[in-house]
Parts: C-alpha cells; structure tokens; sequence
C-alpha cells in the first residue's frame, strides 16, 4: 500500500465516519475518487434508501471518474437493493482502479462485487487500512455474519463501583456532559435495552431528548410480564417503539400490552429467565443489529455471564457511595483473581467531571482498531 | 511575568522535579541561574542535607552569577539548618534579581528570604508559575503549615470497584506496571499505612522491590492489637521500620512488639477505634510528612469519612469480579446521590492493561495544578 493510497483511504474513512449510527440497516461507508492525485469527487452514505457512498462521490467526480482512481472503505455492491449496485455505477464511470478496505461480510456477497469489477477490466485492491474499516462497522459486521446484534452495554457508576445508592437511587450519578453522550449513544443504536426491574424503579422515558437524533427501539427484558401499564415506555406515543421480552406465552395475557401498540416477544425459558441467546436471535431476524444495554444490575450481569456483550462503555462519576450500593453487574461466586471475567481497555476520556472508559471482551470477536 | 522569566520558571520546575520523593523532610527545588538571556547554571535539591537548589546553581554558575537572574521554584531560605542559608549565599554571589514562584510556606520563614534578599539590594519577584510550585511540594506544605501528614489513598481495583473477591483473594488484581507504579509511589512516601486486617490477611512485605529505591516505615493501624508477632513487617530485619498505632495503654502489652523493635504510638480513642486526628497529628510530629494509605476497605471508609485523605490513586484493571467482592471504602447509610462523597479527577492514563485514574477531594486545601 502506497503512502498515497493510505493517504486517500484515511479520508475515504473520514467521511464513512459521517454517516455512524444513521445508516442501519446498511453499512458506513465513505468514497473518494482520485483522478491524476486530484480529489474529483467524494461521497458518504447518508442513509438508508439513500445514494450510496460510491454513487455520491461518482456523481462528485463527473466525467472526471474516467479513468480514475477509487478509494471506498467496503467492498462495493453487486446487487440490487434499494439502489441500483455500485459495482455497475463505476464500471460505467469507466473508473480505472478500486482500492476497498474490505470485503463485504455478508456472505451473501463478499466478493462478487470485486467480481463484477475484475470482469469489466477494472484493477482491484482490497485489505488498505483493513482494522479502521472494521470498526466503524462493528454492529454490522456481527449482524450480518452471525445475524446476532451487537450489544454495547452502557452503564454510570460511581468511582467505586455503584449504580446507584442502597434504596436505588441513581438520578443522578453522571454529568450533563456524560448523559447528553449517552443520548448520542442512543440515537446511534437501533435499540435500548433495559431489565424491567430499572423500568419499575426508574420508568426511563428511554428517548433522545438532549441531543438531536431518532428515538431507538426500547426492548424490556420482562420474563414474568411485570411491567406495569401505565409506565412512560407504554404511553400512547412511545408504545409502537416498544418491544417486551417474555417467556408468557399466553396471547390474551399479552393484550394489555399489544392493545396499547407495544410488541411482544415470547422466548424460550432458560434457567427460569428469557433465554438470552434466543432473544438476540429473534431480534436479529428483526433487522435489530445494535443494542445499547442500559442496566440493571441483574441484566447486565446476566448478559455478561452470557458472554453476549460486544463492547463496554463505563462513565466514572467523581463520586463514592460505599459498600451498600448497587454493583454495575449481579454476579456471584467469583472467588479467585483467575475467574475474573477479563476485559481490555480501550479509549480513556474526561467527559465533564467525569471519565469515559470503553472496554471490551478480552477475547472480542469484534476487536477494536 | 514575561514569557522568557515562565521559560526559565518551567525549567527551574523541571529540575524541581528531578527530586520529588527524595527530599523529604525538606522541599523539592529548582534552580536556574540567568545571564544575559544565556543559563549558565542549574541545580536542584537532591536530598536531604546535601546542598539546597540555588547552591548547587550558584556553583555551576561560578563568577559569571555576578549580575544574573535566578529562577527558583520556591523562596530561598534564611535560616540555618543543616546547610547555611541560601539567602546569604546569592547575595554573597552578587546576583542582581531573584525570582520565586511561591514563598516559603514555613509560618517560620514566610517572607523573610525574600527580606534579606531586598536588604541587600536584589530585586525580588515572586508567584510566577505558582500553581506548578505548590503542586510538586504537596505533602511539605501540608505538613509545614498543618503539622500533619499529607495522605494519599492508592488503591487497585477492579472495573467494577472490587478490591478483593468475596474470599478476601486480591492477588495480583492489577498488572506488572501498576504494581512497578506502586513501589515507585512507595519509595517516594515517608510511611505506607495500613489497617491490622490487611496484615492479617495477606501479610504483606509493604517494601519497594521492583524498583530502585528507599523503604518507607510501615504504620499498622491496630486498635486492639491484634498484629500476630510473626508477619514479615515484624520480622528481625523490618521492625525497627514499623510503627503500630493503638489505643491499648499498657506498656507491657507493647512488649510483644517493641522487644522486636517495632515501635509502638498509643492514640486518643474515638467511637472504639484509634483517632485518626490524634494519630496523625502524632505522625506529624514525628516528621511523618506523606503517608500512602494501601487499605483495606475499612481502614479507607474511616479515613474518608474523617476527610483526611488528600489525593486518590485508583488502579483500575480490566477484570469484573461481581457483586460479592469487597468494596475499596467500607461506608454504609448514603442513600441519596446528594450524599455522596464528591472528588474531582486529575489525570488518567494507561497503566499497562489497567487504567490509573488521579483524583482529589472536590473542595481540596492543596488543589492539583
């Protein structure tokens, strides 16, 4: 890989970044075309529905893409969804190399899109800057190769390890700086979810409010259907955009929540509670690919046991609360260092008063760039 | 103050810093000797009873200091201790001005540095770059102008604010550079302290091993004396380097220890345990000026709740250990978050895998830079 090329790339995935946690269900990406070391034109995807990124940089370039160098941060497509495929639009272009940073992973493509292009005499590179490429596209990624979605679990706590006070109290541990993040996370994600117990302690509205950006789905975790009627997630406006997890498979007892707009999903019961991998399954057929966990204690702990939390983002309030308060995780029984459920860290931030640390499975599927 | 006078400020600082930890019981000191624009000396207090800062400049200089300008992070002293005064030997050395960032805040010494330094005829300027002076010489001041020791609570814990599992097992939590951190911060403490129950429990050495460097003395916080005669810390060779700290009047009950050489402080009694105001005031006035308190959680809620704790040094591993482990502040009762102890963070960094997080008290006396 030429110093250029990386050069070229590294905005290619500049503008990828623009479209992070808008695009659901399609991938980020970002597209630069180079014409004699020139940038003619450049490109992100928007949204879905929208152009694609290659179309907008093509489209950018004119008929300068003749003959042009592209530089586009996943595979281009080779089917017809929404929008015609962008193999076909830069064979047309007559453009005369692609450079990708990666394949596609739906194994439904991968690969066809080169394909196309290889066929129509165009040179094809792929693996530049192989990892940044990744990690913009995390959920996706697991999605669409595991049809699971990717859970990032989002908690504040104070310094010493507390989600909230004795009696539960936790409004509120973390700064303005931290929860207006927080909104940011939820507008990213295609869901919220949270264990009913924190909608019965806390009833969240669970919405978008501090930032600008769509309300994501809430999804309760409730086996016994203990939510009550009148909480804030099953008024008249929010109800469509709530789905409960149950193991009740009774559909008459279901109606005081279906009548009100909410979904509900019955799982299989493993070991009394929701089955957490049947759950994720039947909200991966959803098209749900990103789940931001909100807590509890008791969920988080679950899911963790579970092993099905992709990535971890703690808010660190300057603040001590003691012994007595609530642990970010419910877990019991670890009683050597060894059976410490290990994670790595990654980025380390202040956010206001406060410190952001993400952190991941120290063996992540998904690794961090 | 002009931009060059903060250059050499910042010099002075950084040759300051080259003795952080090892001067005690004096001040770290920076020295820069200024002439025509040009350094042509620099020193620094290396260690107690050895020459002070503005001697070791002063002799790099030779007779060029005539006329210059001397930058010196703290007021240079007029008193004669174990080497003469500082004071008389620039005014001996002809230098025409002298700037300090702070004066000496001895209540003894106050101003009159500075005093002499007018009487002959130097000019004198002082606060440039403050902040930065006090912040390197944190436990001195405290101890000059409080007559108590500055303390500071280290502490390596788990991401979800566990400093041992449910069994008490708290080997080794964090990873090889934290634990190279904290023998480091050992080595730079006049005293480590630590409860009888984290003796009792691990028996540990609470020396500097994996890096070059002193042994502080070892305070065991022990109401009841209840430290078995035969853990390391009273072995033949550590002994006469640990202090117990008691309630327990009976000299004859001391024997136990002080016929090992350990020394043995009786304390005011305070809600049943040793209080902590008498002891640190006795520590005070043994020339204790920093204290490294390791634990345990019991031992840290008192002193926390008796706001005596200065600074925070949090390790934080990567590692979830759950919601049975032990807590670092054992603290009960706070039930609404209006009640928790506020701090506010300092620096954070990674340390190897963990994370080391800086904080303070949010209303400090000695406020970080």
């Amino acid at each position: 890989m030429s110093e250029q090329d990386q050069r070229h790339m590294k905005r290619a995935l500049a503008l990828a970044r623009k479209g992070v946690g808008k695009t659901s269900p399609n991938p980020a990406v970002g597209c630069v075309v180079v014409k004699d070391g020139r940038v003619v034109g450049e490109g992100w995807h928007q949204k879905a529905g929208l152009p694609h990124a290659e179309v907008n940089a093509l489209s950018m370039a004119g008929s300068e893409a003749r003959g042009a160098d592209v530089f586009v941060t996943l595979e281009p497509c080779s089917h017809t969804g929404r929008t015609p495929p962008c193999a076909k639009a830069l064979i047309a272009a007559g453009v005369r190399r692609v450079v990708a940073g990666m394949v596609d992973p739906n194994p439904q493509v991968a690969g066809r899109g080169f394909a196309l292009l290889r066929k129509a005499g165009i040179i094809v590179e792929h693996g530049v800057m192989e990892a940044e490429c990744r990690a913009i596209n995390r959920p996706f990624i697991k999605h669409v190769t595991t049809g699971l979605p990717y859970v990032t679990y989002k908690c504040a706590m104070t310094l010493d390890g507390n989600i909230a006070t004795v009696t539960g109290e936790s409004q509120w541990i973390s700064c303005l700086d931290s929860r207006r993040y927080t909104h940011r996370l939820r507008a990213a994600h295609d869901a919220i979810m949270v264990g009913v117990d924190t909608i019965i302690a806390d009833n969240p509205q669970l919405t978008v409010r501090h930032v600008k950006g769509r309300n994501p789905l809430r999804i309760i975790l409730d086996t016994r259907l203990r939510t009550p009627e009148s909480v804030g997630v099953l008024s008249e406006s929010m109800a469509h955009g709530t789905i409960i997890a149950t193991t009740e498979s009774n559909p008459r007892v279901h109606l005081r929540y279906t009548q009100q707009g909410a979904t509900v999903i019955v799982c299989d019961e493993y070991d009394g509670r929701v089955s957490m991998v049947d759950l994720l399954q039947k909200l991966g057929k959803r098209g749900i690919q990103s789940i931001l966990l909100e807590g509890g204690s008791r969920l988080a702990g679950e899911m963790l046991q579970n092993n099905v939390i992709d990535e971890f983002i703690f808010f660190l309030a300057p603040k001590i609360i003691g012994s007595d308060g609530f642990a970010p995780f419910t877990l019991r029984g670890i009683t050597s260092m060894d059976q410490a459920i290990k994670l790595k860290f990654g980025q380390i931030a202040h956010s206001g008063q406060d410190i952001i640390v993400h952190a991941w499975p120290a063996e992540a599927v998904c690794s961090p760039a």
